[in-house]
């Protein structure tokens, strides 16, 4: 696929969405999980690190990078939760997967629509092991740009197909049920959290702000539900009363990430997590029980953004939705960067 | 330049080399020093961290940010010794210059030919405050991509127009005297390193061996040298005997990365270096006496490439060499990225 060396293959924004609905947005997120599953369970294989971040008054930028030896890929993102009032995104992405014998990149993508999905995907990778046996109720707190997208991963990993919505602004709650209106769901728009989380055996909360809220109260919280906390991901925003992690199997993505950034900083640093990579890979248990309350506190690790480059670039192969990049500088010898340059003078051509 | 939201500006490496050219290589060079002796000056206002780099067997993959508080940018830059042997770039490079505000991408460039131009333009900024007076002879040891950059960099900044070319490989000298033809230097190719150094106030070392070398011994090494030594870049690579350093003032870009990476892992931690900002800032002196002897141990800093980025961004006003990448999803309600993807399905077009 990359046999111009210079050229790099770009999934640009129309392409990926492109490449989503030639596949079937449901299939991908099956064959992301299929990949981030996959992953997590060669997880001492990779090179780990907390992401790189930069934070500002309105916001952060970050970069993840993490290799598994063969590849290397990186994830640039940010989140400026004040961009909406703009117009503009909280969240864009973009990434790079690399070559790690020549260091060469091999793509580049859109990261925006895929970060969506792939967070998805590893939320209901998780729910598959941590929630109640049987569940298809879920209740979603905060129906911003990630909604939809938990909904159908629920829906394609473990037959979710009742929802109960809840947000702040009850425009958001009505453009989701607008949004997966097609899909077969039975869905009810709620007037609180507490009215939302009224029957559901999973609660998945994700909301935006970058604040310590407490979206959920210990009260809410009955025994044997499975929360999906995604909100909660930087310093300083999390979204779950202390109370409720206290009676919670916590586990987690990459424990030094999320002590940092997730739901357990409100905890000492000795409170005991699980990587969710151990029960993936058998080697820790998931759900112990019908009566327990399970919680995944999830912020997003790099690894899943690996995974989900190489899904993408193994999808290329069948569906070649993509453009090339002249990204690369390939002079016919390599020590002749500069001779490269002199012949291309405008007026020698 | 960037008013539709979706829509990233990238100069490829087609449109960098027409950029070079139409602005002119050696006005390039001068620009650029400017825009990094500029940034250099407020140092203090910069995030600073040394790269985050991820090692291999055969190279080495590392991210450069930074960021002033208003500007954040990144380098991807790779370094594989080996890859010439299969007709590879020993480095390749492309960053990204944010706004800090929003997060969102301002710019994506090529930076191969970009970073050989930074990497020089550096090199001289630094030779103006530290080489002899007058200086007009430069030693070249090591003829490879970053040769002639060099040459010229230090000819547009410093004067210099007598070059003394060696190189272990003498077709690599003959491919530097060939690309500098028109430039007006008189060159001489010379059988060993002891040989160029002969009379040159400025010695270059620029080679891309991946190990411990001795590029430079002591008694090549006269009274009132600077020495521009660049190919040490990387733990366990240098070029320098140690005794020079013993021997040397020295100046060094970020010090807890050249501690690292530079010629001075060969020395103790509390080994006295000077960082450039502060002698370009006039907080510090550079050259102090006729016969000193000074080494500037560069690596290569992330704010070096910000402020290329800079100038690049800068310079596509007048010149507007770049194309359009559609990077970010830019849906009309930035809460409903789903439904954005979901108007995109082909059925409904």
């Amino acid at each position: 696929m990359n046999r111009r060396l210079n050229v790099v293959p770009f999934v640009d924004v129309d392409n990926m969405m492109k490449l989503v609905h030639a596949i079937g947005i449901e299939r991908f997120l099956v064959g992301l999980a299929h990949v981030i599953e996959a992953d997590f369970r060669r997880w001492p294989a990779f090179d780990k690190t907390a992401r790189v971040a930069s934070h500002s008054v309105d916001g952060v930028i970050e970069l993840m990078p993490t290799s598994d030896g063969t590849l290397y890929g990186f994830k640039y993102v940010n989140g400026h939760p004040k961009n909406t009032r703009d117009g503009l995104q909280t969240v864009t992405a973009f990434g790079v997967l690399c070559d790690v014998l020549t260091g060469y990149p091999l793509l580049l993508s859109e990261m925006t629509i895929l970060t969506a999905l792939r967070t998805a995907a590893t939320s209901a990778l998780a729910a598959r092991v941590l929630a109640p046996a049987g569940a298809r109720t879920m209740a979603i707190i905060g129906n911003g740009a990630q909604a939809e997208f938990q909904a159908l991963a629920f829906r394609a990993l473990l037959g979710v197909d009742r929802l109960r919505l809840y947000d702040v602004d009850p425009a958001a709650s009505e453009k989701t049920r607008r949004n997966l209106a097609g899909f077969g769901f039975g869905i009810t728009i709620c007037d609180s959290t507490q009215d939302a989380v009224m029957g559901a055996q999973i609660v998945t909360t994700v909301t935006a702000d970058k604040q310590y809220a407490t979206i959920l109260t210990d009260n809410m919280v009955g025994s044997g539900i499975h929360i999906n906390a995604i909100g909660g991901d930087c310093p300083g925003k999390t979204e779950l009363h202390a109370d409720i992690l206290h009676r919670s199997a916590i586990f987690v993505e990459y424990a030094p990430q999320t002590r940092i950034e997730g739901e357990i900083q409100q905890l000492t640093l000795e409170h005991p997590v699980t990587e969710l990579w151990e029960v993936l890979a058998g080697q820790a248990p998931g759900r112990r029980s019908a009566s327990q309350i399970t919680l995944f506190d999830s912020v997003g690790f790099a690894i899943e953004d690996f995974s989900a480059l190489r899904y993408v670039r193994d999808s290329l192969v069948r569906y070649p939705m993509f453009s090339e990049l002249d990204l690369l500088a390939d002079p016919d010898e390599p020590r002749d960067l500069f001779g490269m340059l002199l012949r291309a003078e405008p007026s020698l051509a």
